[in-house]
């Protein structure tokens, strides 16, 4: 049976004047874009140009809702209760679909950010109110999650939810023993050579494994692989790892609708 | 033939620990509201409990886009450009709308805040962006303009969009003879006595004019009148209208679909 | 020997448009005053007025930094690294210093807030952080700490950057049996009846001992007692508490230089 | 008589997460540069490492102060009051000094940012608000004005507030025959090329007239050259215009005491 995987990026992150990425030459090769909704990076204008590049390019757009945090850029914990977790991520949805909408396309997933990301997998309180603020807006987006044993909790409260999820792993991150990132302060949490990240693309893709820092294998069923865009190799690391899976014989498309 | 009028109140403008107004005291005697959606006031938690809120008082809601600009309250003039207008404008209704959506309701009309709310009453960029954010939104939606003379480039500005305005008139606050609400720093440009805000509420309903600063009388055509929220005796000012209308013969409720 | 002590309480909290309490009553009541830096609340309209009106009332002025979270007033904990801390503490210091100067006056002491308080007391990493920040501005500006054993790791912190320190109580809040305040969340964290208030400060000032929540005593040496200004009754409980030291034959007045 | 001038370039405007310019390679060239304060741009730490990477280049620095707004990176006209504004660059001048302490330097200079630097060269009450500001933090500090007619209301209002003035003119900026800049909407704002760049540096230090963009030359003594450091090619731009000014026998080096 042939295999199928998405490639997905974390874009739209400029603010303002301050810009970030090379958003567009990224989505030549990826085929869904996380796009940030105003918290914890973007703004309105960012926002309506990146959905309108997104959709130029064919890319499937899901909405990456952050920590409302822009000085931290979402990658700092922030301990907020429940309903106002609830409440941001409700706001960061309405707010990209106005933009979605307007461009004349949909949010087709959600993929949360960062801090917010790593923690719902974790603690149930922020996964119940990440899942249920998505369910409220639309229950029929499923949700990324991270491949393997990591995202067991929030597939969880996915399904509590009526949530379908995606899994997801990073090719260009490494990973723990136990399944989980590699924190960013550590000094190999990013893998940076183009083909050694389109090599573990490949295997994730093939063998549903991914190595772990200490070389132990890690069980990672993935729906989806994610390439960081704050990179300058973004753009050569994306094509890298599209060239090797299409060579590897992978269907490389648009996330199915999760499971 | 029977008058009928909309009495509106702008609400929701809360901000995180910091309380603003007594939106439900006010929300028994007004019949629309104008929700704050987190630029120049509000955020998520108050955004959704603003909503319930209203929904619980039987009133139409309309979004209250500003400038976004929380540390002026949207009350100082931003020179944003036409495009980054109408990006914030779009962001605050998709943003409100997810709430609105939440609660099983809809947003029914557009007033824009402060600073914003009067530029676009004498600026064209600043009008055309404006109904062209509201129109790519929903070309339903009705927006608020000043009643009278003060109105026209804006209702100008909607129509070129395809939208429908509601004409407002200000008991609370005075006006210049020009048909302009005379500016906050003027000492005299609110008026504070209930009894004396009702009167001029039922002039504006049954005759059809406001009288200016100086005494002269403006033509001022209203379908709905502004309470301000903001003020200690708001729910005393909205009673009084409210009985002063309904004592005066006019129907009192929610704006139609506009002009 | 007679007992002195020092009231301080938290002001200058309002933002912009926003009030917040009745800094002018509770003033007549305190002999200290700790001024919010524009991070977690104030803005510079409000810093400049609140400096103003300490010296009117003759008050010994602190800087209150918090962390950079206006939506969640500094309450809820915000991971912010060793340097990033250091940085934001200085930058908060730097800024109101301006106000002091422009009203002849000086920083006195230095007091964390909300939920950079209460973290402080108990990681070590964000005690040495804002230790280390005092003590780089001013290193003879004392800095409050917990009264009792909750603020030994804070007040070694302080020794090793050559800060003195006040121990400071809290007779309008509730503590646990091992020292600490009751989380906010707790239903009794807030002890609201100005007589009762008044009668654990005195017990606070004569015996140096706290009452817990579940009756044990907690022994507590304080140089200063925080009566906490964001309360309605805050002005009515100063007052109280003043009355009833003085009447204790406790000296109140402005913090020593701390120990 | 030997000439003498000053090269500035504006720096420290990155923020949180993003970076923004080239500042250490610029500051081989330059002798002193204006420091972002937190409020167009910039953060503590940034503030930190800035002052730091200017004090191991030699450089005399200076505050920045712009609009507090983030979102325009301070190049938008935000309508602030008198107060408001006094109040806000006392804030940013003493924020920035925390750091200036810190690594044992101090604020030489003041130089308004962006749209405000524009504002106050026109209106009477943004100059005043500014110069006021400066002289209640430090009188003996210069501030930056236009050179040529279009700084004569800005030295007016400094010299009431017992300041004395650095008179600036941009190399790499074009001219309106008034004196003022081209504003930045307008397609020939800028002038990118190094060597045309440092041509004009020359021409404004030995000759003290700037060309216009209509080709008449208007008068302008400067006492310093901007080089603008948002901008790629800023390095070789400020490099070219350094050894242009020295090969053309100017004395390179930090402002004097201004007039």
């Amino acid at each position: 049976m042939r295999r199928s995987i998405d490639i997905n990026v974390d874009a739209g992150e400029s603010y303002g004047n301050w810009k970030m990425g090379n958003d567009q030459q990224v989505f030549a090769s990826v085929t869904s874009v996380n796009l940030a909704c105003g918290s914890h990076a973007s703004d309105p204008v960012t926002m309506s140009a990146s959905v309108e590049a997104a959709v130029s390019h064919g890319l499937s757009i899901g909405a990456h809702p952050g920590y409302p945090d822009l000085a931290g850029f979402g990658r700092r914990h922030l301990a907020m209760s429940g309903p106002d977790l609830f409440a941001s991520v409700l706001f960061q949805l309405g707010a990209l679909s106005a933009f979605t909408k307007l461009h004349r396309t949909a949010i087709r997933h959600v993929k949360a950010h960062g801090a917010l990301y790593l923690h719902m997998m974790v603690d149930p309180a922020t996964a119940d109110a990440v899942a249920s603020a998505v369910s409220s807006f639309d229950a029929s987006l499923p949700i990324v999650i991270l491949a393997g044993e990591g995202g067991e909790l929030m597939r969880a409260a996915a399904q509590r939810h009526g949530l379908r999820t995606l899994r997801e792993a990073f090719p260009d991150r490494s990973y723990l023993p136990n399944g989980q990132l590699t924190p960013r302060s550590h000094p190999d949490s990013l893998v940076l050579d183009p083909e050694l990240v389109a090599e573990r693309a490949v295997g994730m893709a093939l063998h549903r494994t991914v190595d772990a820092v200490d070389g132990t294998e890690v069980p990672a069923e993935a729906d989806t692989l994610c390439i960081h865009g704050d990179n300058q190799a973004a753009p050569e690391i994306a094509a890298a790892v599209r060239r090797a899976l299409e060579q590897a014989g992978v269907d490389v498309g648009p996330p199915t609708h999760g499971t």
